[in-house]
């Protein structure tokens, strides 16, 4: 048996509410001797805290900082040392790609290459969006793979496209084209076992053509391919807890994950504001409910404290509309820390207030202090989900 | 290395008390905002916490609900996770019957069913237990299965009986009979593969022989079995860790926990205060002993906060005549948490007291509040053994 993925769900008429304040977790910076949490003034999570069970997240492991898609996927309760997924396929899902299970994704960098052949620049100048999405039309417009294959090519941001190949039967154990220097040429992909053949043939056709569509760009000139990956499609919420997920969040990334599990997004809102009309809009229609806010995390990248700080605040605001919506479970935490200190996703265990009929509470604030000393101590983020499910009444009891 | 199952035992003269209070964590109620334990006038136990290192115990994992088996088998030090104990095994324990390493037990229903054999009733109206016993006496009486097995029958409560097969090289792969459903025929039990042919035949003679005896009967004219389980049998205390074990406890659950791990059974007391005779007389005869109350799970079952205060506090009344005993460890704790609150058993941590020379005191009260901040931390019960032996001076360093 093992945890949680050998849970014992019990079907049930209740709903999760999962809110997710991104980087969450501070680090004390000025005379104050407080966290980011700790300064602001929230007072509806206070209010929410001394009626739930206060504890501390560790995303992944002692010291080791997550990224957001490993962050969000412990949230919901997938060992992120396990459901690992390839850069390509977070860069797909990044930018709103749909991912299908088989499809082997890579990361393109738009290159400038010499009369020879040779790399000048791997970045080809960082170009516009502007520029790289008419690059990327141009390619897809223009190649062909044959094979039964599909292609697509997806533009993420400057110089960096991901390329999606799909069809039966892919393998992704091919060499990167990108010799990591300039002066030199670009390598030929090399399949790295027989059933990754027919993606590298797919990838040499395709960087063929490409060469010949880029004949006459000056700056943009070559593409160098790195880090093949397949996607293995994880299963969903709905098959391994039982629940119908619903997913609000303004950035395609935190979108994109929820999507990897199943969860359904019922738009794209253009505000923190409109998310939460989002969610009052569909609340219900699921049994578990994930908003995200990326401010405070935002905040924390500007090594911003105070930006930080009303990011929470903000949000704050928002509490007594979710309270509202009367959801039987109500989780808050973020997805790793992110110290405005450091300016950087850091490794620290981020607070989390788990609020239902069934918590223990122990403080009267929100905070890394409270959770410290919070009932349900320092717990992996993976094990969130299990006691999301509890609460809600969702697991059945363990043996006899 | 895998613990608590690779422990470097050292053979000591020292005695163990674990003292359960079934399911003694529990969940703040009332305006006072305090637990059960929080709320119980407890002078003894406050005395020992004293001079105890105390802490939170987790009986299998974040949200995850024991029933009484795996709560108890961590306590002794199994993985609940491990050591699963089937269905129709721990019916058969539960009602006190001995269980051997090789036994395949099912659960069977009486049932009715109509001149045509199709079912009417599932629990035949649910008979009374003299009623179900009658029947189950005829039947025991009646049948002979031959093939040099053993048929055992225990009757367990109205419908509900233990059926056990004993012989050499049984297996329990065998489709159920009943068919969970009104209106149709029993099913025949069929092996699911070679090893079962022998036990699944064992049992169509079972179930030919008891048509048979039922015939005139009117109201439990059949029978149902569901869930067969071949009981493997577990390594004892004295295997793992060199414990001679002793148990004492009213209920046969219990007694049938700790004779699955070796322990012996002195007797069966009548009353709380009878129990603590019984240990008293037998107190030093083995290196374990494990006492048992029910009271305070009774009262949370029951959702009377009051009645579980009520039985903490009798049960505190009893250590002085424990600390007479003088044990060199004892350790005060719960299988696992049963709230007034929820009425039933939950995932909540448990408080755990653990009292001996080595202990690191940090509080002056057995309660939530003071367990979550002891010495101990939160910690998966599993564990508990490792320390109650550690505190015994009965393990060995590890590494030189």
């Amino acid at each position: 048996m093992r945890l949680p993925d050998d849970l014992a769900i019990r079907n049930a008429e209740s709903t999760i509410l999962l809110i997710v304040l991104d980087g969450l977790g501070g680090l004390p910076q000025h005379d104050s001797g407080v966290t980011e949490l700790e300064a602001a003034r929230t007072p509806n999570m206070d209010a929410l805290s001394r009626r739930g069970s206060m504890g501390m997240l560790l995303p992944v492991a002692p010291g080791i900082t997550p990224g957001s898609g490993p962050g969000h996927l412990a949230l919901f309760g997938y060992d992120p040392t396990r459901y690992v997924v390839g850069r390509g396929a977070l860069s797909a899902l990044g930018v709103g790609f749909d991912l299908a299970a088989g499809d082997v994704a890579v990361r393109l960098n738009l290159a400038t290459l010499d009369e020879a052949g040779r790399i000048i620049d791997r970045r080809a100048g960082r170009p516009s969006d502007q520029e790289g999405r008419r690059i990327v039309t141009l390619l897809q417009e223009g190649v062909d793979v044959g094979d039964d294959l599909e292609l697509f090519l997806v533009h993420e941001k400057e110089h960096r496209v991901v390329l999606v190949l799909r069809g039966e039967g892919l393998g992704a154990e091919i060499s990167d084209t990108d010799p990591q220097a300039t002066g030199v040429s670009p390598l030929d992909p090399v399949a790295l076992n027989p059933e990754s053949e027919r993606a590298a043939e797919a990838m040499t056709r395709f960087l063929a053509q490409s060469r010949q569509l880029l004949r006459g760009e000056d700056r943009i000139s070559g593409l160098l391919a790195r880090g093949f990956a397949r996607y293995e499609g994880f299963p969903s919420l709905q098959e391994r807890f039982g629940l119908d997920g619903l997913a609000i969040a303004r950035y395609p990334m935190y979108r994109g994950v929820a999507r990897l599990v199943g969860m359904d997004i019922p738009g794209v809102p253009s505000s923190d504001e409109d998310a939460v009309a989002l969610m009052e809009d569909h609340f219900g229609s699921a049994d578990f409910h994930f908003i995200h806010f990326k401010a405070p995390d935002a905040g924390g990248e500007d090594r911003d404290f105070d930006a930080k700080v009303a990011a929470i605040e903000e949000i704050d605001l928002l509490f007594p509309r979710f309270l509202a919506l009367d959801p039987d479970a109500i989780a808050v935490t973020g997805d790793h820390s992110t110290p405005a200190k450091m300016g950087v996703h850091s490794w620290h265990h981020v607070p989390v207030l788990l609020a239902s009929d069934a918590a223990r509470p122990t403080g009267d604030s929100f905070s890394e202090a409270e959770c410290r000393r919070g009932d349900l101590g320092i717990i992996e983020s993976k094990h969130l989900m299990s006691l999301m499910l509890a609460h809600a009444g969702r697991l059945r009891k363990f043996g006899a």
